[in-house]
Parts: C-alpha cells; sequence; structure tokens
C-alpha cells in the first residue's frame, strides 16, 4: 500500500526538509516525490493545482492539499496529533498559551530569521551548486542582519532549553534547515557555533533522531 | 476596571493594525498602550521584556505575552475562542483540515504578500511621513514582485469568496493592513482595484465593521 502522506519537491531544499522534519518527529510514514525544478516541474499545471505559487513544497494526504511549509508543519500536529511527538505543537494541557509561546518562534523564524539566513545560503551553497557566482555584498549584509536576530536567539536560549520553553517543539524545528545549512555547508558556521547558547542548543536539536534521518536523506554528500 | 488585553504599538503600523482588527473581530475589548517609537521606546529595556527584537506589536493579557501579530492573532482565536466571531481562525467541525485552509494563506501573506508590499508602502506612505527620500527603483522592484504574488489571489478569488473559502477568516484579515495602505495612502491602488477578483474581495473586506473601526482609530488623517 502506498504511503497515504506525500511531500513534493527536492529534500535538499530547506522548506521540504522542514516538513520532513515534522513527519518524522510525528511518526508519520511518508513518501518524497521529486520534483526536477531545473526543468521547470514546480511550474506544471498540475504542481500548481497543489501549489499555485509554483513553489515548493506541497503537501498531500487522505484528507487534503497544504501548501507553504510552516503551515504544512502544523496540519501535520493537529492531524496527526495523537501520534509521535505528543509535545512538537504545545501539550494539550498547556492549551492556547503554551500554544502561543511557540507560535511567537515559528514566527519569528519566518520573517527575521529566514529571509537572511536564506540570503547567505542561496549565495554560499546554492549559488555554486547552480554554477551562479556568489555576490559577497549581499552575503555580508544578510549576515549583519542575522547576527542581531542571532543575538536575541542566543539570549532567549540562555533563559530556556529550547525557544518555547522545556520541550523541544516545532519553534525550534522550524530552523533547523537553514541552520544546519548555514553550519555545515557555509563558511558562516561560527554565526551559530560561535554563540554560547545557541551552540548548546544546536548540539542539542541536530543531534535528534529525526532531523539526522532528514540530513541522511538528502542525498548531496555533505563536508566532512 | 482596566481593560484585560493591552496592545503596545502605534496604530499606524501595519502590525499593530492587524492585531487590533483581530480583537475587534473576536469582541475582545482591549486598551492602545502607544510606544514613541521616534523616542526608541521600542528599545527600552522594559519594552524588549514583551518584545525581545523591539519591534511593534507586543501584545498582553491576564495570561501571558505573545509577540509576533501573526502569533498574537492566532493566540486571540485559541483564547478566547468562544467571544465574537466564531469563523475566524476555522470552525470546530471543520478541524485540522479547515485550519490547514487558512493557515496557508496567513503563511503566503507573511512570506509572499507582505514583504513586497510593506516595502512599496515604506517608500510610498512611510518614506515621506518621515521626510525620507523615496527610492523609486525599489518601488518598481517590489510592484513587479507583489504582482506575481496578486495575480495568483484574483484567480484564487476567482473560485471562492474568500480566500479560504465561503467565510471570512483570519487568511483574509492579515492582508487588510498593507492592502488598505496600497489603496488608500499610495499610487498604487490599482495593484488591487484594477483586479477583477481582488477588487471584488477588498470592496468586501474593507466593509467590514471591525476594519472600518480600525481605520477610525487610525489617527493620521486619510486622504478621501
Amino acid at each position: 500500500m502506498a504511503a497515504p502522506v506525500t511531500v513534493y519537491g527536492p529534500m535538499l531544499s530547506p522548506a521540504v526538509a522542514r516538513v520532513a522534519a515534522c513527519l518524522l518527529e510525528k511518526d508519520v510514514p511518508f513518501q518524497i516525490e521529486p520534483v526536477d525544478m531545473s526543468k521547470g516541474e514546480h511550474k506544471s499545471p498540475s504542481f500548481l493545482k497543489l501549489q499555485p505559487f509554483g513553489q515548493v513544497p506541497a503537501f498531500k494526504d487522505h484528507l487534503t492539499t497544504v501548501f507553504e511549509s510552516r503551515a504544512i508543519c502544523r496540519y501535520i500536529c493537529d492531524q496527526y496529533a495523537d501520534s509521535g511527538n505528543q509535545a512538537l505543537f504545545g501539550k494539550k494541557e498547556d492549551g492556547a498559551v503554551g500554544r502561543a509561546a511557540i507560535e511567537q518562534w515559528i514566527e519569528s523564524e519566518g520573517q527575521s530569521f529566514n529571509p537572511p539566513s536564506l540570503a547567505i545560503i542561496f549565495q554560499l551553497a546554492f549559488a555554486p551548486m547552480m554554477g551562479r557566482t556568489t555576490d559577497l555584498a549581499v552575503v555580508e549584509q544578510n549576515e549583519a542582519k542575522l547576527a542581531k536576530v542571532l543575538d536575541v536567539y542566543d539570549q532567549r536560549l540562555g533563559e530556556s532549553q529550547y525557544f518555547a520553553g522545556d520541550d523541544f517543539s516545532l519553534a525550534d524545528l522550524v530552523h533547523l534547515p537553514n541552520a544546519d545549512f548555514l553550519v555545515n555547508r557555509t563558511s558562516k558556521a561560527g554565526l551559530i557555533t560561535e554563540r554560547k547558547n545557541l551552540a548548546r542548543w544546536w548540539d542539542d536539536v541536530s543531534s535528534r533522531p529525526a532531523w539526522k534521518k532528514v540530513t541522511e536523506m538528502q542525498s548531496t554528500p555533505r563536508p566532512s
């Protein structure tokens, strides 16, 4: 029987890896349906029915389709509430207040962490893979922006073990793909590893079995 | 007795207006605590305890504090579930699937609509108020980006009355502040009003009592 959940997109895409990490934390079986973006498959009519902006990932289960990686992660946690990690989107007994503690850091990731970190990753990791020239001015500009965000993160992670408190949650998970790229595929690892609390957090969250499985699924060889 | 809910920040901030619109839809009484950003009040130690990035809005009720406007809106809907508009974050009977239909468009707003629309608003509305020069190259660049997003929106709003289906929801609400600025405070109203389905949607959502109240609360005179 085919797996009931399908994620569309290449595993090397940070947004696809984000969704895969969530499914693995929730012990939800899934299959990856590759989308060859170099052939424009993400702009095909059939893909645009799943994802109207022509971006990856798209997501389908037996009930619905969802797009946008962070929306997909929330859906997985709500729809498969009784499976896998029960604290990922807040424990039931913590109610709306517990969920808000997670949501505010998911939003910080999407609004403050993702734009500069993705810009750096694009210039230092993807551009070389695609045979494009790296724009070092863009790297420098975004490194300055990201450093300010990471200073706030380092302070936060000096107050609690994880972003939202004592439990690993979606607030941490959404950061993993870009953080892993920064640490393992660019020369900018120090942005994370040279901040004490952030480094402690990174050692912890990147060694979780679900994330280790994601990195195994990413086929491109990683620098040792 | 003081109102139990406080929103910190100037009403002219699109993110503050977003939270105010949500509270008004949910019939939750609140007070606005102004933050004088020209005096750097958003970087004061007491404000940074509410919002560690020094941005507006911050939010406090009798139970917790929350930052990031979209996270605050979700919290208001979850915590005050039985008050006001019951469909705003999905009807209970629609469960996780109904909520995902809303979440994917909230994320589109945050990731795809907000960056270019906010850049245009900053250049054409805020820069003149602040005595700064408008950078027309930035406007042009972001107008091209925004047009692509709005083409997808116009197609979507040809399929259903609102972004997530038959009911006005957070998926629509999160777009209101930037859309209102574009239509009423810049020369770029046509981006919305010249797209048929988007124009029909805008006439509908901008005439809701909650949004009309928000625009009344914004003290700066609006062009007629």
